[in-house]
This record gives structure tokens, sequence and C-alpha cells, in this order.
């Protein structure tokens, strides 16, 4: 499986190398500074090494040189402390001074900053979704009126089969379009993007996956994707894109555009910024479903390690802003500006309470339909997980990537067309319908056909007319037939080369088999009322699929209860989850899970696997593991970063013999070559000094390679010292430390190195999140897994 | 302050007694054992001491002696386990074997276990509350009839004195009582339990808090509190209910009743207690406000450190079980079985998004409200606090308590006949109207006393008048005095010696003046239709005075809206709450915050405050530190104990000179103690061994005092050996440690105890709980809080 995993994307070496250091703990407002033992009893009086703008005496060679700091030096030392931030090294004790120095007036002007982004990441994900939905409206609307009047005309006259090739080839022309862009521009932006989102809360970091022109494609793509007519819904793409206008607004600078608008800056790190993402995530969901408190638990499901309540009320405002932003335009287009009861982009319409009541025995009905979604979710997951694997060996490159999209669209659109056409389950057309597209086709007069509302209408809207419909407007064989054909086209669709969720797809299929459920029940006992609405089986059906084919449970349930408005189907809705989750386990994974799983990354779940208590920090860690002296030959750092089977990010400083002083990141030494930071360049440098602080805080987070980096003969024999860069408190444990326990110090303070000592403080291993990410509970007990090594 | 504080009854020596050791992560569902630096390379071999039922050999001064373990001895090392669990020691070792060993079906029983546990928890508290539910609604009604009846009969003949008096007398029979028993039988049952409750969550062990009897009488209490007239509500105390039946369910025994159930044992331990008590929260909130999400936010806000998905979601599913069982059996009792679509024990009425539409330019309204509900609720919190001060001083015999709540009884029933006797704001009585019982009195035939909905009615009636009347049910004057006799009413009521809650009355007020706020805005812009619901404000009012009061966030909005049964209002809530937080903070803190700090405990907050990264460990420690060495002298022991002044529940163990080599709590010596594990008696040790193991367990949670352990004057002399008995890897810092970081290792990693080691690994300090609650951001900078030194 190696080989097959190595040809994905986004899990290329590039991955890592822009990781911060440990001590970076994920979702969590603070940055707790590295305590320097160095400082003792130093006071107001701190110490500074090379690293200064400060005219330093000449006599360079001795490592610390004490001056007082005057007040007026405060914001000279903000910008200090931004740089050192960055590299993470003994340095830190200027950070904890410039925090110590910090009046609270500063950092109550940094919490209002916070706020003020997440308002701004709220507006401007609120705009997007408005955006997204107003254009697919129109495509979507343009295409299929075009189609609908090609359909009525042919009808009459006979020759059908044009009005197919003519809804072929405008699907895919859309598809072409998006296919595309994704492909040849941005493959990232492909699918739903939530597992990429979920490695980036959880800590792995995707290259370009937050950049501005991924934001594009996706919008752009997924609008082309769904007015495409595939079998696709537009929510996923939104929870990518909020994350991304989180990671660009709170930066306060646009590197693809090379726009700094010197906002923010305190933000310009790994935790500060991953806080963000996850508000972005949040106000994604909430625009994407109307469902706030949904998305902060989205957020906190994915992406918590440290419950932090100012940070969950910030996210939480983010959401709601998201909300209303969206629905504010959304009502000013709809022509009722100001009516804000109509969140999300897709809303399940109101489920009242009093039409729509469930009893408590209805409740094993319920499970059983989740443990059908469990069932079906499986199924879909495997055949996914099948065709995945198909892809990554023999459709990766772009152009068959984009054909596959086209044969997809050109399928979808054939297959639609077929059942809409072979169908007879006619249905009047009352007064108050709410088809928008009602095709009559072979219908009598003031009927309609009753699959095209299923196949021809963007899946939102079959969505809300399976849960909402009058009983008695589908027939059960159509019912049957669709839940097949879109099962399939679903399960083809998802992985393809465009940006599409997977979400709206689930809920389709299971609204279509969970209504036809509701039927049967309703044909069995047809003197019961209760049994007579199959919308709130629909509901169910959906619910269960959903949660089959994803596997979330807390905040789909809330997402789900938010959407349909209505917290009475709290507890059904719940224990289908529940049900679902449990039978699709035993199964296969989730689809995001699945996914994760074949790009290898390291991706650390919540706890250890149960039975790992037998495994050691010993057997767990990487040994031997690279080591640098303090003071190292460059030659020796150049070859140990260029070689790729050390593929560490973080190396550990020894002094001799082998007793542990620091740690040292790669971006940190790449920094460091690339300004040539050696022992016997010492004299010349003064002069560069200013372009050195500035080129380290431009350098987050794209560090270079170090295949960039050009180093002489004559360089390569130089020294560098690594005292005063490197982190001289890294975390330690003894060899004889269980894995929980290790897994737990790394999510808890979000690790990302952890030194493993003997007694006497020797290095003897290093552990890793790919250390960790390996032990998997399978079926048969602890298995290990194999992660791409690069 | 201190001698207030020293006054309060939770806050005595014995708190802290029976807490365990480090290591113990709060609502975090793992624990990671403690790893032994002994144990390496033992593999399926591992070494057991003097704790061991196994035959030794005669040698019992080697101290370790191998055998192998076979499979058969499972049951009995699970035993084993059990007790060395308690005693985190050096055993843990073993601890960690037995882990080691678990089967991976062991841990999914463990796992199904948790489910049952949460399952059941659920299922009594809503017993619990469909008990209180019943009980008040058969009392009040009784009274309220018994009363009418009285009033009709006086308003015609004159006397109405008579009924004055009648009302009073009822009240003050009812809370008599409840002041007994809580007053004479169990004072932690006063108030609403939910300062408690957040102590307990974070750590900080309040004794008797988690008993039956306070079950029993936190029950009883606020049925008779109810009952009798009292401005309070009954939701509150079902939150500090479900958390008592949690502990209770998970430990599969009664300490009170002396029922072991043999079930559950793994669970006998901090941490998962902890766990089980913040379901039980959660579920109370669920039951008490039919909002299970919002209870599972309520947890996670006052009891999380450690996001734990598996946790999470055993909350919610509790949550939903206990709205699900309210929901069922009081569907029964209304006589519409199996309706499951009215949940809560309030339930705020729905409001349909059609008829209580909100526009955006109604939101700085909103806030506006927002604002006035922080000044009023910083208003009711500084009178509260005074009154709680004056209460601590001079209120605190059990009879004047008594006295003192049978006085605002009947000064309630006073104030509230006056008003009702005074106003003559007479309503007509529609053939839809929903009082339950309509006091005509002076009013013309076919209309009713306004001010009597709002007075005579409990409190929960109330509310729902106020948000779903009619408009034009009350007159500005009315609901103005209402605001303010309720306002001075709940505010003397709060602190009582009754079992009773703040919520519903905050709401009340709240919608009282909320709803004045929307009469006036209506009576300003005649000719828009939009301003003509007033309920709509009242629901914003009464959200703001009860953010201005409580301070909650972000629990506060999901309950809020779960409870209103829509969505739409998630944003309006938001802001406000956040409004009135703002501007509440400015003041004063929260009621439940001003409740803990008076008694002093050593209650953590999220993060350490903002200015505090100046403060290294060196300058929060405790110093001198007591510590012990290896084999220490029993009568030493048993002075440090004893000794009041060393408060400490842990003591680091040297070796000299200073060294650390481990860290010893009180609960272990005083086991060790209690049963003479001194060196001198190892010999006759070996008939006793059964007995010690089997005390170790039973000890749990409630270790006896170091008074009642006898020593006598030989026994003084003899040796302890602490070296098996020790946890031999303790936490360390070094002192240069800035205090933000330390706050964070105790919150990520649960600790006590932290120990402060110089560069030598000499011990110079220790860190606990206290050291850190100590410091506290007020308006002028960081203050240092006098903590209660008992």
């Amino acid at each position: 499986m190696a080989n097959i995993t190595k040809k994905v994307s986004w899990s290329s070496r590039g991955d890592d190398s822009g990781l911060a250091g440990e001590g970076t703990p994920l979702l969590n407002g603070t940055e707790i500074p590295k305590p320097s033992r160095q400082l003792s009893g130093s006071g107001s009086v701190f110490r500074i090494g090379r690293f200064s703008t400060v005219d330093l005496e000449d006599d360079i060679t001795s490592e610390e040189v004490k001056f007082e700091l005057p007040t007026s030096l405060l914001s000279f030392c903000l910008f200090l402390f931004y740089v050192f931030d960055e590299i993470k090294c003994i340095h830190l004790s200027l950070f904890l001074e410039e925090e110590r120095r910090m009046s609270h007036m500063g950092f109550r002007c940094l919490e209002i900053s916070r706020w003020v982004i997440c308002g701004l990441i709220g507006i401007l994900t609120g705009l997007i979704a408005c955006f997204i939905d107003i254009m697919v409206e129109k495509l979507a609307g343009c295409k299929y009126q075009v189609i609908k009047e090609n359909i009525e005309k042919f009808t009459e006259v006979g020759g059908l089969s044009i009005s197919l090739i003519l809804w072929a080839v405008l699907n895919c022309a859309f598809v072409l379009v998006g296919g595309i862009m994704v492909a040849y521009i941005e493959p990232i932006a492909a699918g739903s993007g939530i597992p990429q989102i979920k490695c980036y809360l959880n800590g792995v970091k995707i290259p370009r996956v937050v950049r501005l022109k991924t934001l594009l494609v996706k919008v752009l793509g997924v609008i082309c994707s769904v007015a495409g007519g595939l079998a696709v819904g537009k929510e996923g793409p939104m929870i990518h894109s909020g994350a991304v206008v989180a990671a660009g607004v709170s930066q306060g600078r646009s590197t693809s555009l090379k726009r700094d608008f010197k906002m923010f800056e305190y933000f310009r790190r790994d935790t500060e910024k991953r806080d963000f993402v996850s508000a972005g995530a949040a106000a994604g969901v909430s625009a994407a479903f109307g469902a706030p408190v949904g998305g902060v638990l989205f957020s906190l499901e994915e992406g918590a390690s440290f419950w932090n309540q100012m940070l969950t009320w910030r996210i939480f405002f983010a959401s709601m802003i998201s909300t209303f932003t969206l629905n504010f335009f959304l009502s000013i287009y709809h022509g009722k500006p100001g009516d804000l009861s109509n969140p999300g982009l897709i809303n399940f319409g109101r489920f009242e309470s009093d039409s729509v009541a469930y009893y408590y025995y209805e409740l094993p009905l319920f499970m059983g339909m989740g443990a059908i979604g469990g069932l079906l979710g499986a199924l879909f997951n495997s055949i996914n997980y099948w065709l995945t694997i198909f892809r990554i060996r023999y459709v990766h490159r772009p152009c068959l990537q984009v054909m596959e999209a086209l044969l997809v669209a050109a399928v979808t659109a054939t297959v639609s067309f077929t059942m809409i056409y072979f169908s007879n389950d006619c249905q009047p057309l009352g007064p108050e319908h709410n088809e928008e597209y009602p095709l009559q086709l072979f219908c009598a007069d003031g009927e309609y056909n009753s699959m095209a509302t299923a196949f021809f209408n963007t899946p939102e809207r079959s969505v809300r007319s399976l849960f909402h419909n009058q009983p008695g407007s589908y027939n059960p064989l159509t019912l049957g037939l669709f839940t097949l054909t879109y099962f399939f086209l679903a399960c083809w669709t998802y992985g393809l080369a465009v940006s599409a969720g997977v979400f709206i797809p689930s809920l389709l299929i299971g609204a279509a088999w969970g209504r036809l459920c509701g039927i049967l029940l309703a044909s069995f006992t047809p003197t019961s009322p209760i049994w007579a609405d199959p919308g709130k089986y629909a509901l169910i059906g959906a619910a269960a699929q959903l949660g089959g084919i994803v596997r979330m449970t807390l905040s789909l349930t809330v997402i789900m209860v938010e959407a349909t408005g209505n917290v009475t189907y709290g507890l059904p809705i719940m224990l289908v989850l529940m049900t679902a989750k449990i039978v699709g386990d035993y199964f296969q994974e989730g689809l995001y899970d699945i996914h994760i799983k074949l790009q290898s990354v390291p991706f650390l779940h919540w706890e250890a696997p149960a039975t790992s208590h037998w495994l050691t920090a010993r057997e767990v860690m990487s040994s031997p593991v690279t080591c640098f002296n303090r003071i190292e030959k460059v030659g020796t750092i150049v070859d140990v970063l260029s070689n790729t089977s050390t593929n560490h990010n973080g190396f550990p400083v020894v002094v001799q013999p082998a007793k542990l002083c620091g740690l040292i990141l790669r971006s940190q030494l790449i920094v460091l070559l690339k300004h040539k930071v050696f022992v016997e360049l010492a004299r010349s440098r003064l002069s560069q000094r200013k372009l050195q602080l500035k080129d380290f805080r431009d350098a987050y987070p794209r560090f270079p390679p170090i295949q960039s980096i050009h180093v002489s003969q004559d360089e390569r024999e130089c020294m560098m010292d690594l005292t005063e860069f490197m982190n001289a408190t890294p975390y330690t444990v003894p060899q004889d430390t269980s894995l929980p326990r290790v897994f737990k110090l790394f999510r808890a303070l979000g690790l990302r190195h952890l030194v493993v000592v003997d007694d006497e403080n020797r290095v003897i291993g290093l552990v890793t999140r790919k250390d960790l990410a390996r032990y998997h509970l399978g079926k048969h007990g602890l298995e290990e897994l194999q992660l791409a090594q690069t």
C-alpha cells in the first residue's frame, strides 16, 4: 500500500516542514511561553544573544550581553518577539520578557482583535456562502429551464434523445470548467475538503490547503459541480472555504497576493492560526446548515484537545455572524429584506412538532433504520475505498481526472433522463405545489412526473421534497429505483477531481429509502394515523444514511436538529446516529477516515488504542535518532537535512556524551543556513542583522526547502553554534513511559517531538506524531499501520 | 475577610483530605497509568513488594520478589489493581501490568458499563425531575386552590386580611419543613448547588456534596421552597441532584446505606467519578430545561479541561435519556402517554418563527437590553454579596437560618398580597385563557386581576404568561411594580437556608422588565406592527437578566434556544448574553463566582491571569515544604499530619541531601498508619495482608482523619518505609517556570501537586491548587486573594 499512498498529492514531504515546534497546543487560545532555566534571577535585565539589532560591543564571542530595557523600546521588542516566537529558541526568554512587560491593556487589545477577526471570518464566510447559493440557483435555474422547455417541445414531436444530449452536454460543460480548475490549477480543492480540515485541526499541516487560490478554485468548482448536475452538495466545501477565510484574515496578509496589511502580526503562529481556522470551519458549517451550535461542536469534535471557554465562545460568535450574514443577504436577494428566520444554505424546512410527533414505540423502528443506514454506509464506504485506490493507481493524470468527471456528468444526466423517461409515476399538480420545475412529460395535463422531482432538481430541493411533500407524492417503486441509482452515482462521484460535498447526496439517498420505509409501514398499518407521514421517516433515513457514511455523532445530531428547527427530534436522531455508527464501524471506517488513512498522514485520534498499555516509549520511539552537537559543522547539518531518510523536523541537540541539552527544528536550521549564521562569519554579520530578523518573520509559514539553499564547499567547513537558537527545555519522557501516557502528553500539550531519555538524561530516541499515529486498534487487536515515510 | 470565610460550612479542612493524588485529569475518560522506572525490561515478569497476598519467602527485607503471573490469576489481579490504583504508589507498575494484560474485550466491557451507567444516570435524574415536578404541581395547586377559594369568599364579605394570614401561614409551613431539613440535616443542600458542582467539576472536592442524604434533602427541600411560594426555581437543584445520582450510581455502592453492589468497582476513583458527575450535571440541566445540548455544553463549560469525544458523547446520551424519561413520565401523568414533544421542567412555550420574527434593526435594541440586564445583574449580585457576608457573620446558627427563611416566606406572601390587593389592572378573561388560578378579586365579572398572574402562581407559570400572553395582558405599571418587588425578594431569597435555584426568578424579573420595554417601544411606534409582540421582548429581557446574574454564555444561549424550541433566536440571545456579561463583569462578578469566592476554595479558572507572566514557580510555590525521608519515623509523620499548619495533602519524599525521589499523599500515609505498616512489625504483618488490601479499597473516598488513628508512644519510635507506597515519578518543574505554564500543566494534566526542583533535582517547593488559585486579575492588575488556609 505504501506505493499507492505516496502518489497522493497532499502527503508530500513538504507537509511537515511547515510545522512549528512543540508546545503549540491545539485549539487553545494561550501560548505558554517556554521557561528559560538561564533566566534565574535576572529580574528586569534580560540577556540577548547574537540575534539582536542593537549594536553589540566588539566582543562578539561573548554569548550574552546584558542591557536594561527602557519602556520606550516596547514596540521594538514586540517586533523582536514576533521573530523569536517563530524560531522558538532559547530566546523565548525574550518572548517571556515581552509578555511580562505587556500591559493589561495590551492583552485586552489582543483579545478585542481576536473578536474582530472572528467577526470578519463570520461575515466573509457568510458572503461566500451567499455567493455560492445565488450562483448555483441562477445557473441551475437557467439550465433546468432550458432543458424543461426543450423536453416539453420534444415530448410532443418526439425525439427526446435530443433533450438528453442537451442535458448531458450542459452538465458536461459545467463539470468541464470545474474539473479543469481542480485538476490543473489546485488539486487540493477536490472533494469536500473536510478530511483536509480535519487533518489541519489535528495538527497535520497539509500544503496549500488554506491558500487563497484553493479558496477560489473551491468556490468556483463547487458552483460548477452542483450546477453541472452531479450527485454532490455544496455544504462540505463551505467548511473548507470558511477555514481558508479564517487562515487568511487572521494573518492580516496574503502571501499569494504579496500583500501585507501589517495587521494581526501577533497571530502569525501555528497555535493562533489553528484556533482561527477552527472558528472558520465552524462558520462554514454554520453557513451551510444554519447550525451555529452544530458548527461549534463540529470544530470541537474535530479540532479540540484542550477546551478553552473564551475560544469556544469566539467560535460560536463567528458561527452566529456567519449565519446572520448569509441570512441577511439571502433575505434581500429573495425580496424579503430583514427576515432572518430562514437560516442556512440547506434548510430542511420546519418539522412542526404538532404535525410530525413521534411516539416512544417508534424508537426501536428508528434504531432499525439506523442499522440499515450503518450497513448501507459501510457498503458505500467500501465501494468508495476501492474506487479511490483504483483512482490513485490509474487515474492520477489531470486529463484522465477531467475525463472521468465528464464521464460521470454524462452518465448522471443519462441515468436521470432514463429514470424519468421510463417512470410512469404521475402525481396531480396541486395548487400549492412546491416543485420548481414540474416536468409533465407523458403525464396527463395537471399532473407531473414524480421521478423528476427527485432527479430533475438540485439535490437540496430534492431532499426538501422528500421531507415535506404530501403523503402519496411518490410511489414506492420510484423511491426504490431512485435510491439504488443515486447510491451508486453518489458513490462514484465522491473522489472525482471536482470540489463537492457528500452530505447532501447522503441525505438524499437516506431520505429516499427512509420515505420508502415510511410508506411501507403505513401500508402495513392503514388504520393508525401516526404512520401516515412518511416525511418523518425520510428525516430519520437521511440521518441514518449520513451517519452511516461520515460517522459523526454529536455535532451531526445538533446540525440535523438545527437544520430541522425542531429540538423534539433530538433523541431519535441521536439514537439513529449512534446505531448507524456502531453498525457501520463494525464493517468499515467512516468515509473521511478512509480518505485520511489513504493519505497516510500522522493523524492522532482522541486516545491511544485501548490495548496499547503494554507498549512503552522505548518500543514506540524512532531510534537511533539524528542528533546535533551544540556547535555543529555546516556540512553535517546540510547533509542531514538533505537526506530524505532523516525525515524528522526536530533534532535533539546534545553535549557529549549524548546528553540532551535542547531541541532544534528543521525550519530553524534552514533559516539559519539561508542566512549563513556561521561562527566564522560572526564578524561580518553585524550589518546583516536587521535583514535576518525580517527574514525570520517573513519565512513563516513557507520555509524554503533545503535544496533551494546553496552552501558552498568552503561554507560546509564552517561551524554553526546552535545554542542560542535551540529550545533549551524540550519535553522529555523516560523510556519506560507507556504509550497512552505519551499519547496524552502529545494531545494535551500539543507536542510534536518528545525526546526519550534514559536515567542520565541521555537521548535514546525521539517520539513524533508518526510514531504514535502508527498504532491502530483493528478487529484483531492492535495493528501497526504503514505510514508514508516521507 | 479570612475570618468570615472560615465559618462557611463547606470549606473545612476535610475538604481536601479526600482528594486523590495527581495525575487525575479532569473530565477525561482515560486514566493514564504512572510509568515505573523500575520496570524496565521486566516483560511479562513483574515485581511485587510487600503489598502482596502471595506467600513471600522468609526474607522479607528483600524488597522485590519476581514471580510469573499465570493468566488464571487475572481476576485476582483485577482485585489487586483496584487497591493499588487507590494508593497511587510505586505499585502502579502493577496497575500498568494489569491494564497491559486486560484484553480488548475487557476494555470493551468497561466501555459498555460506562454507557449503561450514563443511561441509568439519565433515567434516575429524569425520574427525580418528574417527581419534583409532580409534587410541586400538586402541592402548589392545592395551596393556591385553597387560598383562591378563601380570597373569593372574603372578597365579598370583607376581611381579606384573613386570606393574607392563611397565605402567609401556608407558605411558612412549607418553608419551615424545607428550612429545618436544610439547616439541621444537611446544610450543603442549601441554595442551587451549582457553585458546589462547579467546584467539584473543577477538582475541588467538597465534603458531603454528592451524598445520598444531600440528594434527599435537596429534592424534598426544593419541593417545599417552591410550594412555599418563595421567589425560587426548581431548576438549579436539578443539576445538583443529577450530580449526586451520578456519583452514587457510578460507584455501584452507597456508603451511607452501607450497601455495596460489587458493581462498577473499576470506577471507584476520582477521575472516573468526576466524569460521571459531569454527565449527571448535564442530565440535570437537560431535565430542568429540556435542553440536552445545553446540558452537555454546561458540563463542558464548567468541568472540562481536556476534550474527550467519547466522554462528551456519553454525557449527551445521559442528557438525552434524562429528557426522554422526564417527558415520557410527564406525558403519562398529563394523560397524553407517548407524546414527547414537551420537554423539560420549564418549558418556555414555543416561539413560532412566523409570529415572532425579529429584524436586524432590532439587534441594537436587544443589545441595549443586554446592557440593562448586565447592570441589574451586577446590582443583584452586589446586594446579594453584602447580604451573604451579613449572613455569614450573623445568621450562622441553624435556628436563625430557619427563622430568616420563615420571615422571607411571610414577607413574600404579604408583599404579593399587597401588590395584588392594590393593583387595579383588570383584564378580560378570554375563552382560551391560560391562567391556572385567575383571581377575580375586585375586578368586574369575566375579568381577572393581572397582577395576580404574576404573583399568584408558581414562578415557572408566571414566566410563561409573560412570554406568551396576548399583547395588552399587562399594563406597564403592573410590570414595573412587579419587577421592582420581585427583584428584591429574589435577591433576599438567594442564599437562604433552603434549597432553591436562581434561574427562574432571574428569568421572571427579566421577562417582566423586558415585556415592559416591549410595551413602551410599541407605544412609541403605534403604526408599525413588528413591535406589537411584547413576548419577544420578554424573552430577550429574561435572557439579559439571567445572563447579567449568572454570566454563563455559550451553554446559556443553547439552553435558552432549546427551551424556546426555536433556533432563530440564537443570534439575538447570544448578543444579549454577551452584552450582559461584558457590562456586568465591569461592575461585579457572576453570582456563582461570588459565592465560590466567599467559600475561599482553590478554584482554578480557565487560564492564568493575562498579566501573570512575570510570576515564576519560585514566587508562587509554598516554601519551605515539609518533606519525608524514604524511611521516616512514625512519630514525625503523625506530628506532621496532625499539625494544622502543614495543610498539604502531598508530601515530597527525599533522599539526603533533599533530592526528590517521590511524592506521597496524606490519604496514603493515613491508611499506612492505620494499618501500622511499620518496618519493625514487618514479621508479624504477613497474616494481616489481605485485610490491608481490602481496607485500602474500602477507605476510598472517606479516609479517616489523623485524629482518629491511635499511635502509641512505642509505635512513634518505629520507622515507616515509604519507598513502596510513594509515587516515584511525580511531575516536577524547574523553579523559573512561568505561572501560565504551571497553570497549564495543572489544567491539562489535572495535577494537584507539582514539585518545584532546582537544577540538581533538589526539592525547593511545592505548588498546589491553592497557590495558583490565589492570583486573580482585578481592575487594577493582578491581585492576590486570601484563600482559606485550612
